[in-house]
């Protein structure tokens, strides 16, 4: 018995979001039943995270154990030949036996995507919030300061399966003018884990300040209330990208194996 | 009676080309049925030339004739809020009366967009011709040098409508390596005309070349063949872009009206 960590990109656009579920296409029936094709297991993944339909990754993580004796590119291989078009495999690795994608994630970066312009973009309208009219990204940097740390972010959690604790610490909240693009505008949240939507939350929030209908010290005002009616609007599914996850290089280094990862 | 030109971007991914047909989801039938909500109008448009089932456009040009009094900053407003998320009116200009956005048309750009790298990506797979292998652009361009100037593209042209000569003018052909992603690499091609196919019919036959499987010398020999047998494969429609129309100043200045166009 081997445990793979495989990392894969997908465009969430057409998949009924991560996890199982009896009617709509997901992402996970869609790999379970893939690397049945490729193993003849009936394998069962585990993500670093699920991920809300719309919602898409360039390095989601995702772990299973299998009999499968194939060297870690060739399964690269066959699983970027028979998946469908909008996943692919970014890197497949032998990690330590027992190594849970979730379980033994250390932080994770999600990236928000704002396209702030009159002219509506017809290639970006599933891959960015559109928005009118130009954000002030200076105002929106200086109040995503009050939300970085550790905190308990109720505020920027809407409904979802009940957790131990709301505390989450918050690396890292950087606000970029898209250097290649002026018309979008980067919202990058790193953090040791994340509540049910609160990077949608955030934004929502934070773009509140970008249109000048709040003060810089409002989101900070938010996080304080420990309440979740206190937010803005919760930021559309679309623009959100799970960029990475990091784990411990103990967790994830395994004994001399494979593997594999395109150049 | 006014005649307007209309710049127009669009996802050619979920059209079956441009040209009104009587199944399958057209871009004119679109434009059409939005314009007559828009105006009351049954209005007839003109291209400045079809574009296929898949291929995109970031500044395809549109003329019709209309009685419409509304401003031209109003229809872009109104086209934008009524057309479907693929589909943007980047421009909205009064014409001089009778302006033809196909015969008045004196240059157009295209470009096709390659991406060569092991690595499928998700995101790009209806924008992209996606290689498994880096194609050799510096030969791609020595060879791309022959196609410029005026020839007879007959090699370049697959099956379509007869055309009075296959005789164009090629101004410029670049091979342009992304400078912000080396793994897509852009194929521009700037003519006074295109036979039908022949964009994707020289990017097919440079592939061979950035490939290596032929000679840098080997496009301008299809080129001197005048036959449609001698050249190499039609790169598929979802690479190709049509990035805009060029008009003599006289044909599209009109008397002082209005200009839209966002910024």
């Amino acid at each position: 018995m081997r445990t793979i960590k495989l990392t894969l990109a997908y465009d969430g656009t057409a998949f009924a979001g991560w996890q199982s579920q009896a009617k709509g296409r997901t992402l996970q029936d869609t790999l379970e039943s893939t690397l049945e094709k490729i193993t003849g297991e009936r394998l069962r993944v585990e993500a670093s995270g699920r991920t809300d339909a719309g919602v898409h990754a360039l390095g989601q993580v995702v772990s299973f154990d299998t009999e499968s004796p194939l060297p870690a590119d060739v399964l690269w291989r066959a699983l970027n030949s028979t998946l469908p078009r909008d996943m692919a495999a970014v890197a497949v690795e032998d990690a330590p036996p027992g190594f849970h994608a979730r379980r033994a994630a250390k932080s994770k970066r999600y990236r928000y995507v704002i396209r702030d312009t009159r002219q509506p973009n017809v290639f970006e309208r599933n891959y960015t919030w559109q928005l009118p009219r130009r954000l002030d990204d200076e105002r929106m940097a200086i109040a995503a300061q009050s939300l970085v740390g550790t905190h308990d972010f109720t505020s920027f959690e809407t409904t979802g399966s009940p957790r131990s604790s709301s505390i989450r610490t918050v690396q890292a909240l950087d606000i970029i003018r898209d250097p290649h693009d002026a018309d979008r505008l980067l919202i990058e949240v790193e953090a040791d884990g994340f509540l049910y939507n609160m990077v949608r939350s955030i934004v929502g929030t934070l773009a509140e300040v970008g249109r000048g209908v709040r003060q810089e010290s409002w989101p900070g005002e938010v996080l304080a209330a420990i309440s979740r009616r206190a937010a803005g609007q919760t930021a559309p599914a679309q623009g959100l990208f799970l960029l990475w996850v990091k784990y411990e290089p103990a967790a994830v280094d395994a004994p001399a194996r494979d593997e594999a990862r395109a150049s």
